[in-house]
This record gives C-alpha cells, structure tokens and sequence, in this order.
C-alpha cells in the first residue's frame, strides 16, 4: 500500500475513469501513429474545449511538450523570455537550449509571474545581429507558485508580445487547475487571451502520460509533424494516449479533478493557517501550498507524508495535492503538523 | 469491433496481463522519475535477463532508445554505419543526426544485414579531421527485413568493431523475435555477443509504450541520466513503463509473445508459399513475411487485412504478425490471397 | 623558399595584387562587421557578376559557406542529397549534420556529377513524418573530381528540385575555375541555371581568407545575419575581406587567376598522357589532374613535387594546379615522372 | 582617409609588423590547415608565454574561440555561469547555447567581474537530473567594463570552481590589455592563476583576424581538431593566422600595442575627468573609458569621432582606445568635448 503523500500531483496514480478508458481501446488492430478514430476523437474533444480552428498534437511529456512548441515558435537566434522559476529553465535540464539552440532569458519574480514591466528589460538589442533576437514569452499557467494568472494579465502579456513581433507559449501542465481555480474555461485563458501556443497537461491532472500542444496559430503547426518525430515525441501505439485524452475531457473530467486538487490545497491552508510557527508564503491559487517551517519538524513529517523542500535556506516547502487526495489526507496532515510543532 | 491486420506489431494492442500490471501499480503515491519500488523491480529483471552489470534506462519510444542510447556512445564528429534499411536512417525523420550531430552512413545489404566485409568502405580517414570518425556501427535484430543474426555474426561486428575503437549499438525493436527465433537467451546475442548499447523494445511485442535502454558497459551509463532528461525521455509516472516490463520478464511472457508472433508468420509464409504469382522474397526468420505479389490484388486485399507496401516498384508487400495474430486471421488471409489470385 | 607543389590550390600563397588590396585599406578606423564602405563596394562588385538582385554574405572558410548556405535553405527534417565525393559529405567533419540537423543522402557517381536520374532513388516519403523530408540538392561546380556541369545540366537538376519543392545548393569553391573551362559568365552556371545558394569561392584562386555566400532568392537571405553571427562566421575587420573579392573581381582577375590554373593542369595532362603506366582517370575540366601511376613512383615524386594520393588501392593520384603554377613547375614535374618511370 | 574614432578596438586597422609578417609567408607553396613552419613556429612562441605544456588551436573570430573552447569543456546538459555583461550571453546571438546545447546562467555585476560570492547562486541542484549541472565558470579579462581581475581573484575563482567540479574558461579578447595593466606576464593571470581554457584575442590587439584557444590541461585538447573542423574554424591556409600571431608575439609586440591603448585610455580619462557633467563610470583598467555625458552632445561628437552609446537611459558612452590611438586623437577629442559642455 502507497500511502498518499504532498510530494508532486506526479507521484499520484491514474484516475480509475482513465485506467477504463485504456482498457476500453484495447481491442484489435487501429493504425499506429495517431491516424486512428481514438485519436481523431481526442482532437475533436480538444477542439470543442479550445475552439475549432486549433491544430492538436500528442507527446508524452511535459519537457517533451514545452520543448517542441517551443522549436516551432522559434528560430535558433531567438531567445526565450520566462520566469525565473519557469520549468523550461529549471527543471528541464536544458532542453530546450539543446533542442532550440535559443537563449533562455529570465525575470526574477517573486510568485512566479511574468508581467510587461519584467519582461521589459529582455527586450532590446532587436535587428541587432550580435544579440538574440526576443522571439517567444513564456509563461506557466498556473505558475510554479502556484499562483494564477488572470485572463488580463496574459491577454495584457500577449498584446504586448505581438507589438514587438514575439509570441506567447504557456507551459499549461496545471492548466486545468488554472481553469477550475478562476471558474473559466480554457479557451478564456488561452486562445481567447492571446496564447499561441499550449502545452495541455494530462499527466498532473490523473493521466498515465500524455500532454497535448495546441497551436492557436494554424502557421506554427505546419510541418510540425516532422518536429514531433525528429524530437522523439511520436507514440506508435497512439491510441492510448488519445482515450486518456478522451476520458478527461468526458463529463468535465478534466474539471473535477482540477478542482478536488485545489479545494484539497485550500482546505490545507485554512487548517493550517493558524499554527504558530508555520508562514504560508504563496497565494493558494491552486494546487500548492508553500510555507515556511520549523526546520527541525520537516524530515518528521516527510516520514509520514512525503514531500519536498523549495526553499533549503528559509526552509519553505511546498505541499502539492492532487485529484486523488482525500479529506482524510489533509486533516490527518494538518493535525500531525500542529501536533509536532508544539 | 477494429479488425486484426498485418500492417505492424505496432497496430495490435496491449497483451492483458500488461494492463493487468498496469492497474495493480496504481493505487497510492510513489515517488515520480523511477525512484519507486516498480522501476527498481523491473530493472533488476532485466538484469536477470542481461546480466547484473548492466545499467537500464526506460523511455518512451524505440527512436527515444535508438537516439539517446546512441547519443550515448558518441561525440558529435563521429559517424555512425548501418545498414541501409535501419530504422535509425530510414524512419526517424534524421532524429539520430539531430540529437547526437553525427553522420550516418549506410551499406547496402539486401536483407537487413550488416557484416564486416560491408562496413570496410566506411572504416578510413581515421585521426584525420575532415573527416567524421567512424564511433558506431548499429545493427537490427531483428533486422527491419525480419532476417536474424546469429551470435556469431554479432561477435564477428563486435570485434571488428572494437577492434578499431568502435562501439556496437543494436536496434532491439524486435530482440524478443529475434531471441525467440533462435532459441537462445536475450544475453546471448547482446551483451555475450559483444553488443555496448541495445534498445530493448517493449511496445512491439506487447506492451502499450515503453523501452530500455541497456548499457553492457558501464562507463556508457555515467551521466545518462542527465542525456535521458534533456532528451525529453525522463517519465514523471515511471511506475506504469516499470509494470509494463516487469510482466513482460514474468513467466517469459516476453518470449511466449515473440514465439507466438513468429510463429504466426511462419504459418503464414507456409499457408502461402505454394500460391502461383506470390514470391516470398526474404527468409523468415522472426514474425515478418515480405512478398512480390500482383499489384492489383494489393488494395482489394488491404481492404480486409491491411498491410503496407515495402517496395512500390516490384510490388513487394510487408505482412507483420503479433502477439495477438490468430491461427483463424492467418487461415483467413492465406485463403482470401488465394482465393483472389485465381 | 617554399617549393610549389601540385598538393591543392590552398597550399598556394596569395596573389600579390591581393596582398595589395589588404595593405590598400589598412589606413585608419572603420565601422567594424561589414558597415564599411570597403564592404558595400565588394557586394555591388559581386552583384556586377551575378546579378543585381543577389544578396551576399562573407565568411571565412568554404566549410562555413555551405554549412550556413545550407542552414538557410533548411529545417532540421529536411535531408540534403549530393554526390558521394561531395566536400559536404567527406570533408566537412559532419559539421553540415551538426549544424542544420539534416540528414545528407549520397548518390554513388564516379565523376563527382549529379544528376536528376541519380537523385531519383531519394525522392521519395515526402509528407511522411517518418522520412526526412528532401530539402536541398547540394552539387559542386566544379566537381571534387575536376569535371564541369554544363549550365543545362545545372538547368535540369535545378528545374527538378524546384518541381519537387526543393532548393538547388552549389558549392562554388572552384566556381570560377568552372567559369574560366566553360568559357561562360559566373551568373550562367549559378542564378541563370536555377542555382539558389551559392558559396563563391575565393580562398583557393588567390585569396588569403574568405567566401561569399550568394543567395538568388532574397527570400533565404532574410535573418540569415544572425545564422552568420550564431554561426561564428562574421569578420569583425570585414575590410579585409571585402578588400579581397574587391581586387579578385577587378580587372577580371578572378578569370585570370581560375584560366591560368586550369591551363597549367590541361598543360599537364598533355605533357603526361602518352608516358606509359600513366592513366589519366578523370577528364581534366579545370585545375585538377586525376591519375594512376606505378605505386612505387609515389613517395619518390612526393618528395620533389608535394601531392596526395585520392584512392590507395588503385593508386590513384590527384594533382592540382593553382594561379602560381608555372610552366616551369609542370614541365618539371612531367619530365620528372618521366624519367622515374623508366 | 579613414578617421580614427573611440569606437572600438576593432574598427582599427592592423599593425605595420603583422602586414608585413603575412607578406613575409607569401611565398610558394605550404601545406594547409596548419601542417607547416610558420604554424609550429607561432604555437611555440605562444607556448614560450603560456608554458609548454598548453596546446594552441588558432580559430578566426573571438566568439568561434570562446565557443569551441567551451565546448570542449561541456556536455550539453552543462551550465555555463558569466557575468551578466559577458560576450558569451551579450554578443554572440546565442553562438554558446546553440553550439554547446548548455545554458547560460549570469551573475548581475556592475563592473563586469564575477566574484565567488556572486556565481554561488547558481551551484545547487548537483547530481540532479532535471537541473542542467554546473560546467564552467567562464570570466572575461579584461572584462567588458574595462576592468582587470587581479591573479588572486582569478585564482579565488578557479579554486572554487576546481573544487565543485567545474572548469575555469577565461574571454581573452583584451587579455593582453588586461597584462599590461597589471604588468604581470600572461601566464601569470591565465594557466598560473587556475584558468582552464583560455580565448587567446589577436583581432582587438593589431592583428586582421585570428584567435587562439589555450588549454592549459592537455585533457580537453584531446579530439579538439575534430571540434574545430566541425566548428568551421579550420583555416586552410593557416600560414597567415600563424604569421599574425608570430609578429605580435615577437619584439613584445603584443605587449607594446597593448601598454599603448591602455595609456591612451588613461590619458583620455585624465583629460576629461575635470569637465563638469562628465562622469566617468568605471575604473579604467584598459583601453576603455565609460562615462555619462550629456545626451544632446552625444550625436554632435559622433561626428567628428564615432563611439557607441553604451547605455541608453543613463546615457553612458564608451570610448575605446586601440593601438592605433594617437596622442592627437585623445586630445583633439577631449578639447572637443570640453569646447562642446560649455
């Protein structure tokens, strides 16, 4: 038995509806590589959530998914702009220097947004053949700290982009938790906001593996099949893929596991607020919940529920759940919190 | 009800005891990136299948295997020989120059075989700059024309190979076929045949997605970690390719899935063999049969059974049998052929 | 005193009205990286020759003229299709490979010649994601083995590519040797034949450093200073290569310098052709002779007149003229091989 | 009349005694790429400075030396830690990221020089996958600000870095500046202070092109010559690189051009420093001069003596001296802008 932990909404397993769906697809020969009916039903659903005009294709992962939208929003003599916290620049072990040849550029911001002010500085040096040329902003939603970006905020990132010719990419592996967090859809917060290009995460929101990119813009998707089999990203069994796909996006999945995780996340917060000596750092936009604690409780805690440090000087930490979190989780975690720090 | 063809092992879907596998990892958390008891399992597996030396690395795809495992063993200023039909030149959409930034050079083998004598035209130019330096030469086994090497054939490249400082990287899409074909361990026509890198592939021979990377030398394996993640091939939910794995090495699961494929073609090329106007034009040694057949029989019967054209010119066609052929699917074709030759 | 030998034209020095025109623009501080008045007047003299709606780009060294050429023409899942003696191929350490991410595909052809029934075995897989996509048909003019495309020739592989989609690509080092054999302008055997990238060569008629990239469509040369700037190929004391292809073009001297080479190996050809156990292997078009001699003559030759042998098995030698051969050096040479093959 | 300006130390032309080195290697022929006297001769005058254990590459521009030398000391899943001004993140369109696959991770640093303290930022995440792993350090001396590390600083730096693991890469564009200004010899602020790989600057001290990279550890020299071809910095007739090189190494040269940009710079600040509105930003370590002047002066003194605007809102210039720089020119410009403030 694997007891549940506040470690990452990765180390969760799959959601039962989703281990169904697999199951469901299993019988007999489809064509490999996506031209199959699953797949083609996949993309209809995304469409139907992101607008119909979308172009849609499945990698396996996350890195896989910023990487390749990424490379097909840029040439090699661009650089990239995006948080200081931003996954592609630290947790992706450079991949996409490796695979786009482009510079990162970052800004330091304190809860994990990007804003026009940050972005400012980055953008100079344009026709000037010396320097990378700001070709891409990149902005998490929601953003590492757990924070979320309003329509307004990216529709306010966006316009400006386009004004100097950049496009908008965003890293959306919590983008359903954006969503339920704001009560909007996702077309609100991406396309309708002036997002080019999406990475659409499954895997944090109870998928198996799985991400999708979605290109707003039909002239980033031109050619970029070859991009995804060049970049390792094409599955030959598809359709497993496109039936998790399916199934998050049957009877609002995709929402309620979003929104189970992040109510899982306020309730943390609320019944831990008012115990002495713990400082919740980070808004609880979603699914996190970062805080400073007492030092000396934290390798005590993660004995019984897991989880990571951020912050090794403060020391904060941050408490991720997930759709599969219970009730029984967050209390039976609380209580333990306040009981070791008296 | 999606019909059985002969299209791929890749159009079949995933053997039941690996999706029971699947289900019974899902339940609770576990630490994400293969820090979990599963893929500690399942590489120990593959050790008792290779040897307790070697290191084992999961990722999704065999080109994600071919590519990394490849990136591996090189520097960008080598070259890489194989043979002109191999995966890695002909079906990855030039993934192993762009990820490793070395030449492939091919030979021309008429049945998927690489030997000494054809990789000799290749092997000059040593220590001079201008030229790449030859570092690998990677083989199929299976090859793509569903031909074996013997062990002996392997070890025959192995010394040349490191005989001049080269390395030995097999394509192992379809080891399972090949093993099972021979009647000989998975040891003896890697590791004991000299073989550094093999991608040991999983999603061929029933599995839903997922291969190992297995490195003979240990000194290979140094840093891989850091290749597999900036390669976009490091799982979050490492757990479910573990699973996978671990039942495909169960009760040799991996050898009954071969051995019925290849068996399947066998029947195949029997049932067919005697028909007026079908020539088989490789032998069969795993669960592939290539044919010349009448080229306007080729779409009447794609419509029953589907399958690929290999060669438009001749017309030669490519059967492909799976872990899931049927003796009735085999019957069944061999008997439309017939029927619609006459 | 350095005794000329037949080794390659880029072991000749400089010519000395060359020499001149470097110390000519010595004087002073000008603007750095091309804004120079030097450099503006050795683009509009290079656009005298090739036509006024040419765009061009100084590099260094023939390597970086096609690398970058190519990186211009290309996206990472195109492949470049050349002959199998072509300089991209064997002379260029992968660096085409490393630096476009292409995959490069050969045709066998023993005179270094392309052509449209050679490249036909590659054109094929186009729109399939797993095949890289045919981008670019890369020939020299003239050839590696010293033989000279016809415009017609040029006109037909280009009317080819360009009805396939695909750009025409020639490395011009001897450009102008292939000029000077065909009696013909430098704009009829590149832009007037349906050439669309050009590396003009310099370094190996008369100059110390330096190639042009010429682009016939300004589609390509458009960002193409920042693949030059990234491609670590732009001259920060531009002067003195623009000084250089200024005085190559002046007075013709870039005729004069690529006829008097390709008469001194014709003049070779002629004093050796009737000596016994000497076969001319290549009809001689420009500076270079190819030729089997008595293996044991070699290393006896070598030592008074520096050359290199191209195929060990034969023997088969090659010899190269350059501007600063004499008719004394020839008629040494000739009566030299002469004498030691009696 | 070319007129000499403060723009930069690359606008100059070149020294008397390195046109003439190059005329004195004009005559006949010598193997190229480096395979001849002058070549043997310049690396062992380079090794008389540097000890005799260095190995010397020469390549043409100083971002192909910093490049290729940093890629020689990488992996591509390698960080790369520079002062937020270096021509490693500034100047060079991304040549780094793209030729090495690292990131390129900067300290802010008002005067241009990365301390122990600063990069200590960016050393976590080791033996982390999903970080891209600390590499090098990489300095610049003299650094873009005009400032000089003393030996101590430098070698503060490369204990660190040695201890952690990392390489030590200096950007000796200004290294000779940087010498002189310190009046030690060059080996005492590069191998002897810890540095690894040294970019050995010609261009900016009197030369028409050339650069050379300087291991100080033969290990990272090991297969360089494959790294430099790949790179397309291989000059074929690399006689005259080496006869650059020799010259500025003979009689001082090196040292003489250096002593006097550097004094001219001095002289400069001297003559400027009492003038009211004129502020002088940096310490002068070298041949350059930052300093705040009054925006509406900037244009008219361009006129007479062109010099780039180093920071816009400020406005801060820089006047850069160079070998060239006459006593005349410095004070003709001072009077200038005395006349042009009142």
């Amino acid at each position: 038995m694997n007891k549940r932990g506040f470690a990452s909404d990765n180390n969760s397993g799959v959601h039962p509806a989703i281990l169904e769906a697999i199951a469901s697809v299993n019988e007999g020969h489809v064509i490999s590589y996506g031209n199959d009916q699953y797949t083609t039903s996949a993309i209809q659903k995304i469409r139907q959530q992101f607008g119909s005009e979308v172009d849609v294709f499945f990698v396996f992962t996350g890195t896989g998914a910023n990487v390749l939208g990424l490379k097909a929003a840029t040439q090699s003599w661009n650089s990239i702009i995006c948080a200081d916290t931003a996954h592609i620049h630290c947790d992706e072990c450079g991949a996409p220097e490796f695979f786009t040849g482009c510079k990162l550029l970052t800004v330091a911001t304190p809860d994990g947004k990007v804003t026009v002010e940050l972005v400012k500085e980055h953008m100079h040096g344009f026709d000037f053949e010396h320097h990378s040329q700001p070709g891409v902003i990149s902005i998490t939603q929601a953003t590492e700290m757990g924070t979320v970006y309003t329509p307004e905020e990216i529709r306010s990132i966006s316009d400006y982009a386009h004004s100097l010719g950049l496009l908008v990419h965003m890293d959306g592996a919590r983008i359903c938790n954006a969503a339920a967090s704001l009560g909007l859809s996702l077309r609100d917060i991406t396309g309708n906001a002036g997002v080019d290009i999406l990475s659409f995460g499954g895997t944090k929101n109870g998928m198996m593996y799985g991400e999708a990119i979605v290109f707003f813009n039909p002239l980033l998707a031109r050619n970029f099949k070859y991009v995804r089999k060049q970049g390792m990203q094409l599955a030959s069994k598809m359709r497993y893929i496109a039936a998790q796909f399916d199934a998050l996006l049957t009877g609002d999945l995709w929402l309620k596991n979003a929104s189970h995780a992040n109510k899982m996340a306020e309730m943390l917060a609320n019944e831990i607020s008012d115990i002495p000596g713990v400082e919740i750092t980070q808004k609880v936009g979603v699914n996190g919940v970062f805080a400073i604690i007492p030092r000396e409780l934290i390798s005590e805690l993660q004995k019984e529920y897991f989880f990571y440090v951020w912050n090794e000087e403060k020391p904060e930490v941050r408490w991720m759940t997930s759709w599969d979190t219970t009730v029984e989780d967050v209390k039976g975690f609380a209580k333990l919190l306040r009981k070791k720090i008296r």
